[in-house]
């Protein structure tokens, strides 16, 4: 089969690994970026420059990966998909619950197919093809897309046929991982005031209760107290408590510890972290537990 | 190497499968219980059978797995102690910091080796020897118990030469578990609000970031709302947020995640579930979002 | 000395009784509000009606009493601004502290002069021109807005400078209330679940140690579980302990008790009493407690 | 009438000032306390000293006003009451419910009347017998403690048939206080960050919503950072929460504020501020959000 012609929003570092899937898979791949960079890169790779939003969406599918709902909002235009030919755009960040909800709309009213495949995984997982995907939204629009999603990713996650769905169990599924971080935090810190080597103690939940990339990299960041370089920085995590705290608001759901996580996350800003990794959280931890920084 | 005469101490769930591995490698067991079907029950797999706590203390060594604070504290009674043959003790009981900490001068002053040893693990895995044991206490005398764990264990964690540094480890081990917990029982609830599955939920995140027994455990208990029976009582539960809540509170260590689980396990008592899995904390999460049931 | 003329947007029950005091003091007062009854209600009192914003506008002096945020966007519009004639406007609303930000700068590029002064007060009482008025603004503008506030408050409180500053003091005001409201929610499930009656409690405090309208008013209430009528219904509850939040966040404060209440404010909601008084959050607290509704 | 002879336990700060005031009212008043000096210092003013617990309980009335548990609990000694002449027990002191319960059943058991009353109201308030007196008991033990109340305060609150109602209710009462210190502070903080002035803040707040000497006494000390000297020392403020927390515990009564000042406290003393006021819990609220000290 060959390949089909690919527009491609969002050339950051998780972008660019997986504009870099699609060639591999024998797509043409028609890329767009705010910033001009990462195009000229990617074209050196044998994908396509395009000069604007519209010359994307006149490519028959759009995958799009931006930073966050700002840079989605964009690509709610009515002019752009008024005169888009594109009949399926698959919205690959992480955007809030309330956005999916006003692009599947705004899709709709267009016309256009739209499936939200937010993803699981770093940019070197990226690069790898090798995501985890959490896809919902029609399933013929899921099948058409079917494809882009085995050359990006290892394995697809199916959560319904209302793209908000994959939205939310991607905002889940960091909710989760900031709660790792801060239980981690806690854990350590009640360990070392009590003479127990915080690394003794990860090393032991990573390689019994505890064995997965979470908790044994996050958990090893915080024994260490190791929070630079920054993989995720801080006010992205706390970006990201944001949205499932908005998510439950949206439908009356209290969520006692994101409400702990958002005061730990406004207490690191507090004290000048936020260049550094979300797992600085833990520093906040120590603190208050008067342990030296 | 012929086995030892080793006392033992408190055969309920855990420490009858604990006692059996003894047997299995070669040692003479004297078991003591405070009700006296499992001490026929083990004299049937070979044990023999102790009249008293004095006369499990006759042994050299002694191993106890009781079930809490109080029932640990008859084995500090100086009279026993005064009277022991015994020149090491084997705690490996889920107890306090505090506990602990009396217990390690207690057995000083009469001149005891006391290690303690807790253990990760349910009763099948006790049964089949297949522990992961935390250790801590004088590096003698650990070495003199390393048969004894190899016995009943697959690892062996060492956190320190103060038997108080294990306690630590394993209340912050079950800290985490139920930190887990209440992570996904809030997740779950979230996702179902906005209409995804939590069983579709727990799956990716168990298959991918999560992948350890706590979680797909666990998260398939709460996502299923599958509660009984209980492998873990709700109030232990509590009783070992508790430890947690009371460690820090020795060292000035503030836990807000344990202070929300401390509120959420008190909820769940009030309204009758005391005689559930912990799991069911996550009745809470739905009850507070208004979710059925 | 004769009165002036005021241009008033806003005749909800807080900003009838507001117009109706400038009316008393003898003002000539031009009204606007969305929707017609009011208007002709205050024109029965001896207010003229105003057929549009900019016909307030063109008043020297423009009073508003808006609902929220979104209410008080409209009085921000450069069209309106560019058109008006009026050079002082005083804004009453409870808003947050960001739209507070905007609308000074944006008043500050069309040369209008703009005060902040949110109000304690009850309809009753704003009916009676006895309103705490919490002010703040240059120096030159809250003089000429003086008399409008001897007319419409008993006393005037000074927070600043800068409009936003008396937009913070009445944000953290309402903030401690829905504080004292929760804290003797909690102390009287925690009464009752011991046998002590709520009221007696309630009485006790309000006699000694909290003498004034807060803890006797809404004590009674959560102690009588008397949430109907609502005085101040609950979503504008959980609304204002947003306000805080949203503060708090916009520089790095975190505001733990804050968090407390959002998420019993969201539990409240979750159980049908969107309707009932702000008061009504203590049925969250009895709920939590397994005690009767 | 003459007055009664009346024993009486525990001189300190708050029992001086007690004894004082039956001494006043022509009451004999046979003290004893553990450390003689303040015992000289009553006999001075016309007080005769008891040599032992026993000689107290020789008169027909006992009063105690002992600092916590601990020191209560050598009253419930079997020895002492099986001896005592003394029909009626008064005890004023701060308790946990718990001990509430004990010591009403070991006083039933010994055919003595024990009532609870504990007060409000700081030391000057003793010295001048102006305090409130939370009482509860057997209507005709309240009676004829009625004359030594009415010597020692300005104003009797009864709760109820059952002792441990009055502790409940200062128990509930101290926890108010607590939340209504962290209240303050976490609203002078939000101020603060946004360029308000706290000491405006609360002279507002005491001037309109929050007349009482809780929030204008503590709401200054928190805005002016006045943490020394201590009238009631932090960790006497952490044990009271700690008194809520163990009462709500003891029914299944979670309360979320409580859980809040708890860390909040502990926090406060992993910083070293443990012999200033419990209004120093302030510092903490300012250094999560980055405020200077």
């Amino acid at each position: 089969m060959t390949g089909r012609t690919i527009g491609f929003v969002g050339l950051g570092s998780m972008g660019r690994g997986m504009a870099g899937s699609l060639l591999r898979a024998g797509h043409t791949v028609r890329v767009w970026n705010r910033s001009p960079g990462p195009v000229a890169a990617m074209v050196a790779e044998g994908a396509e420059a395009a000069d604007s939003l519209a010359e994307v969406f006149a490519a028959d599918t759009v995958v799009s990966m931006l930073a966050n709902d700002t840079a989605v909002e964009r690509l709610l235009d009515p002019a752009l998909l008024a005169g888009a030919a594109a009949t399926l755009h698959v919205n690959m960040a992480t955007v809030s619950v309330a956005l999916a909800e006003r692009a599947e709309e705004r899709y709709a009213e267009h016309g256009i197919g739209y499936v939200a495949a937010p993803v699981l995984g770093r940019p070197p997982v990226a690069a790898e093809g090798r995501l985890n995907i959490l896809v919902a939204g029609a399933p013929e629009l899921l099948e058409r897309a079917e494809p882009l999603f085995a050359a990006m990713g290892e394995r697809t996650w199916h959560f319904g046929v209302s793209p908000r769905q994959a939205n939310t169990a991607k905002i889940s599924a960091n909710f989760l991982i900031a709660c790792a971080i801060e239980s981690m935090a806690e854990a350590c810190s009640l360990a070392e005031a009590h003479g127990v080597r915080p690394t003794d103690l990860v090393e032991m939940l990573s390689g019994t209760l505890f064995p997965g990339p979470i908790h044994s990299g996050y958990g090893s960041m915080v024994a260490e107290r190791r929070y630079e370089p920054a993989g995720f920085r801080l006010p992205l995590g706390l970006k990201d408590v944001g949205l499932a705290l908005e998510a439950g608001a949206a439908r009356n759901v209290p969520l006692p510890f994101g409400s702990v996580l958002r005061d730990a996350f406004l207490d690191a800003l507090a004290h000048g972290d936020g260049d550094k990794d979300w797992a600085a959280v833990a520093a906040v931890a120590r603190r208050r537990a008067g342990l030296p920084d």
